[in-house]
């Protein structure tokens, strides 16, 4: 694929937001991003989101927002793979430039949730999984995920204690970062006397119901030298949409192909990687994303974590704005905030967070249980 | 853009279908496509769909249906742009092989309506209008397009009547199609004699809210002699989504702007153009797409459907295996079923509703009141 750049982010906080409508939340990030290129109106737009129909009784969003941004008469979709949306609209909007349709893109993520009671919401996400095998039986999400953290610890001998360094490190991050959800850090003892959400997640092992929008433009035009970031691989598969269907349920194997293509595009291996936002939407999840990419052999990621590997100074760091966990989980929002971070962190921008010297930075969304999974690397310079 | 080619096309019936669930509705129409191309699982999964959210309790089409046809770990998104998310995820799956991302690619659209009760449905429906503008305040969408047919008539001097032969003409050729939800003819003493369903669209006017599915196996390599349909153009545009934000609620802007690129494309005038699959989901659309398309000044295309015109032996033969209208209208799905209809029209393989001699076919996909069109020109040779 051709060169594509990213010339500007912008984002909104993550939070309860009742004040704005779906179409002014995911408005605000898009005139951030605008206003951060300042390269005029893109050609088309591409928004990621989950469940604005069911949630917000708002679909279109592609016309929406161009009408609500001006962009009159540009071209407009909406993306959706659950969870994955935000990156899916990343790529849909990187193929639609590299064809050679637009030479410049909007993409826009955006959810709402907080609007719907917790039922709704649960219902909502549950379409993510298969609605014949998973869903009819009532199977929410956050219990397909405990199946495969009580199955990980079963197999190679951790215990949820294990897993706390995961969120302890996401909401040592989010303290600094202006737009997470939670900038609050949290101790071992926290996690150890938190409420159980469903065994063995306790409520700090999960990431948090959130309002929030996050957008990129691109452009195949380099825009000037100190915002040369570019998008240097762009992959995507797929797994089984039920987790019963899966050989390994251990195995993120649509993350193993999409981060294995990803390399080999950017000509990397894991060793170049300097930060790595995970989709640490549960702890397992960022358990097995880290294992999937590379970063250790499966079952070892528990090490990484107390190891001090995915610290800021570590060998791998992760959720360096606060991830999933504490920046917040705006479902189909995520994985461009992912994008955004990983962008600003190699702008050099992140502060007290930032990474010293990273050249090549890693995203990976994960739409459901690990069935649509979609892998980018970007690079500086 | 470069070549692309329809390798193989597949549609399943329209109809209350309440025997199969969403995943395998569509698979079926993926299977009778894979069946048609006869080259194997291509590398993507493109789905369109609206409302499967809300009315199915199922997203993450992509992964899903990758799944159900055993396309394991290939790459799969839903596009979404309202009663134009087929179009939208045709044109989707074009730019990821112009990308040169893939080399072959599924477009699958889908939608199951009837599962629902009435009332949710158009609640459903309602979710293409501006949630903010007009869906809070209750309004539907078969109460927009009489907004603007009551202003058309009101602006032109036509009466309801002078509409009955664009039904007309959808119901004697859906008579010949096995896949059409009503294969019945209807006369003007029917038209006459029909339900109000909001003034002044009646039941006669309205395209039936369906099941259905369809798809098309688009490839970058030619196929065999006999099967050589290329995309020769594909286009999308925006316009407001409000209504009541429309400069001219008579002229569909989208829909002018993706026709007139479309035609750069291909290098044709409207002349060349051997059949228009219109997007005839009311009466009053169908007109607003022939003079937007160019067939006819504004005001002029109730003149073009009673003197003749749009039969299958007229200048502009459209609707020609029913249209929305009488083939049936499962929103997500309709674009495709659109564009299969134009590829076998160019293969001359529609039996009774033949148009002869066609070699270029156009298909127009009208998402919201008109605010997101997608024009596709497609070219037997």
């Amino acid at each position: 694929m051709q060169k594509i750049y990213i010339a500007g982010v912008g984002q909104t906080p993550v939070r309860e937001n009742w004040e704005k409508s779906l179409k002014e939340l995911a408005g605000d990030a898009a005139l951030l991003a605008l206003a951060d290129a300042n390269l005029g109106y893109p050609e088309g737009i591409f928004v990621g989101n989950m469940m604005s129909g069911s949630a917000n009784h708002q679909l279109q969003l592609g016309a929406l927002l161009a009408d609500w941004l001006g962009m009159h008469h540009r071209e407009g979709f909406g993306l959706e793979s659950a969870c994955s949306s935000g990156a899916a609209a990343f790529r849909a909007a990187l193929m639609a430039i590299a064809s050679g349709e637009l030479s410049s893109a909007l993409v826009i993520g955006v959810e709402k949730m907080t609007d719907s009671p917790l039922a709704e919401i649960t219902a909502n996400l549950a379409t993510a999984a298969d609605a014949d095998l998973e869903g009819d039986f009532g199977v929410s999400f956050v219990a397909l995920n405990a199946l495969i953290m009580q199955r990980y610890m079963y197999e190679y001998g951790w215990k949820t204690s294990d897993f706390a360094a995961f969120s302890i490190n996401a909401h040592a991050n989010a303290v600094f970062n202006p737009n997470a959800r939670f900038r609050k850090a949290i101790s071992l003892s926290d996690y150890e006397h938190t409420g159980m959400v469903c065994e063995p997640i306790n409520l700090l092992d999960a990431s948090p119901v959130s309002d929030g929008a996050a957008a990129l433009y691109l452009t195949a035009a380099p825009p000037t030298k100190d915002r040369r970031i570019s998008v240097a691989a762009s992959s995507a598969a797929t797994d089984t949409i039920s987790l019963q269907n899966r050989t390994n349920s251990l195995r993120l194997s649509a993350a193993e192909k999409s981060a294995r293509i990803a390399y080999q595009q950017a000509g990397i291996t894991p060793r170049e990687i300097g930060l790595f936002e995970y989709h640490d939407a549960f702890s397992i999840m960022a358990a097995l994303s880290l294992e999937a990419a590379g970063f250790c052999d499966p079952g070892q990621a528990p090490r990484l974590a107390n190891d001090g590997s995915i610290a800021l100074n570590g060998r791998i760091p992760v959720a360096t704005m606060g991830g999933l966990k504490a920046r917040g989980h705006p479902v189909g929002a995520t994985g461009l905030y992912q994008l955004v971070e990983v962008a600003l962190q190699l702008r050099g921008e992140t502060g007290q967070t930032q990474v010293e010297a990273a050249r090549w930075g890693m995203a990976q969304n994960i739409g459901g249980s690990g069935s649509n999974i979609i892998t980018h690397i970007l690079h500086q310079g």
